[in-house]
């Protein structure tokens, strides 16, 4: 097992990153403040792991309340939300209860914004089940829920007690999901980190087998980078803003297709390309490296052609992003591969040939 | 004009506190990001205030979005909120644009929850319209809704970039508000604040006059109190819960009547007595300093009957309770007139008694 903290004065936290977490209470004890907890998790997750990590926490004394939601981004609102806090309530459960977010990226936001919400705030611990949520979502105390006119419109910033990075989780999950996570992934090269995406260029084949070395890696230098930008940077004042390279373009395509329809690492990879096409359009990226990303993503069995919305639609949905500063919406570009900026100094006319594709 | 400074470091703000405060631009303007601001009101304060306070920004050059809400505890819910939400959206609000609460104590909680968690926060300024959030819930961030299981059961900490009490709102209010609004002013001198409690009994006949002067004075003095509690512990892990002083059991009448049947102050103001009652009981406090406070809160025109809601009742609503640790209930008790406890070391005997009655 590999620990990596991230720093944030009194709300620093442990990342645990291994195999066998779910049945390590000693790794959870620590974190409660009393021996109560809520297991939020999903119905796909539920049948695979919740009986077993309730067991190791019985074991331990701690009393589990169960809480199991239905699985996919279409729940991630207000409704399901409001199923949470229902069950806590009719569960006595109290300031001093902590949450645990057993599952993937959605289940880790909702039940993170539950806890900065219930009472004012509970304690909670992030167990991802998916790569994607392994190496980004469940990092950095990013947590809320979707609004019908756009993504995470609603949310906080709360920060874990600690979160479990349980490789073995990874075993049972749909090869689709585990690429959508892939995207995350290429993106801490792409921003600042240019011998990671060597690496991955090296090791892509391996890593898409799930080996265990390679694997590991992986996710521990995707934490470490997410966990330094953090670090200086909680509330995404600056540079936090760069890890939402694709993004703007991704949140696009996700609300216009319906939420879930594309995968948010999906939807990502497009937008990716999205970006680094402007990028490229702006002189700031050569042939050469849209190249190099298009064949890593592409190894990673990621779709790169965005749906064409027509520029229009792209730009009105480009509009609600939360970066657009009076009007101008921001976007993330790339200046190299491990160099990125978060601009909107950019050719509008570019931008558009960029959406025209 | 008086200012009060509430010490939370990064995150201090002043209180403002006098006459013609809606007139005054130059108190609002240096706390904006940028000039464009949502005003959240209700339909009873809007036809009031919102006209002649939007001209007074619009002169300023400050782009206003008004947002008006049906009036009453009973909308301080998930649907008010997400009506909140919405226009926000609708009206391409972003990161930098300020919310600002125009209104009582509902209207500061959802407005304060709405900043606290669109877009994972923005900033908000408070401008409280009745005496109740100019003294109590407009200073210290607390912000939140109700659940049907409980009030302020959701909700986060969340402190505004400034308030603004303008005493000339008060001349609008229906006098049973401000006598709701009399409760908490009281509570200060009861729980910490001895000398403020005598100035009561010899000035509220004054106040209940409005007498500009000592209105002021009592509400700075108020703001001064919850300031210094605030201070001390922003985030109610020990000395803030004696501002609950009356709560617990205010809140299970208040949720027996229906939201809104009784005010909260009222509520407070009757959960006060039992309070009192209980800590007589338990030797903590003499007839005689019962019979003071009834006094006070009977000139405040204050009812002081709690409903017969049955001992079983009340204690399954106190179940409830935000402050409740490991199943027990813990109250805010007298040991004097300007000294109170958290307590949960009191003869439960005693507490069924007190519920009787």
């Amino acid at each position: 097992m590999q620990t990596l903290n991230v720093e944030l004065a009194s709300r620093s936290y442990p990342i645990y990153i291994g195999r066998h977490l779910l049945s390590r209470a000693e790794l959870i004890l620590p974190h409660l403040k009393r021996k109560q907890v809520a297991i939020v998790t999903n119905t796909t997750v539920a049948p695979l792991y919740l009986d077993k990590f309730s067991e190791t926490l019985a074991e331990a004394g701690v009393k589990v309340t169960p809480i199991i939601l239905p699985d996919g981004e279409a729940y991630k609102n207000s409704e399901t939300l409001n199923k949470i806090y229902d069950a806590l309530l009719e569960n006595h459960c109290e300031r001093s209860t902590t949450l645990i977010a057993l599952g993937g990226g959605v289940i880790g936001d909702l039940t993170g914004y539950a806890a900065a919400t219930f009472l004012r705030g509970v304690p909670f611990i992030q167990i991802p089940t998916t790569l994607l949520s392994q190496v980004d979502s469940s990092v950095g105390g990013k947590t809320g829920i979707n609004h019908p006119l756009g993504k995470n419109m609603i949310g906080a910033f709360y920060q874990p007690q600690a979160v479990l990075a349980d490789i073995d989780t990874l075993q049972t999950l749909p090869p689709r999901e585990f690429s959508a996570g892939l995207a995350e992934v290429v993106k801490y090269g792409l921003i600042r980190d240019a011998d990671f995406f060597d690496w991955l260029e090296t090791n892509i084949e391996k890593l898409m087998a799930l080996d265990e070395a390679v694997l590991s890696y992986a996710i521990y230098r995707s934490c470490q980078n997410k966990a330094e930008v953090v670090a200086r940077d909680e509330h995404e004042n600056g540079e936090r803003a760069l890890l939402n390279l694709g993004h703007t373009f991704g949140h696009a395509i996700e609300n216009a297709m319906g939420y879930g329809v594309w995968l948010h690492g999906e939807a990502v990879a497009a937008g990716t390309m999205m970006a680094a096409d402007l990028s490229r359009r702006m002189g700031w990226l050569s042939h050469q490296e849209v190249e190099r990303i298009h064949a890593l993503l592409t190894k990673a069995k990621l779709p790169l052609d965005a749906p064409q919305l027509g520029v229009e639609k792209y730009l009105a949905l480009m509009q609600l992003d939360k970066k657009v500063a009076d009007g101008k919406i921001r976007l993330i570009l790339q200046q190299g591969i491990g160099k990125s900026v978060i601009t909107s100094d950019y050719n509008i006319e570019k931008l558009r040939e960029t959406l025209a594709l």
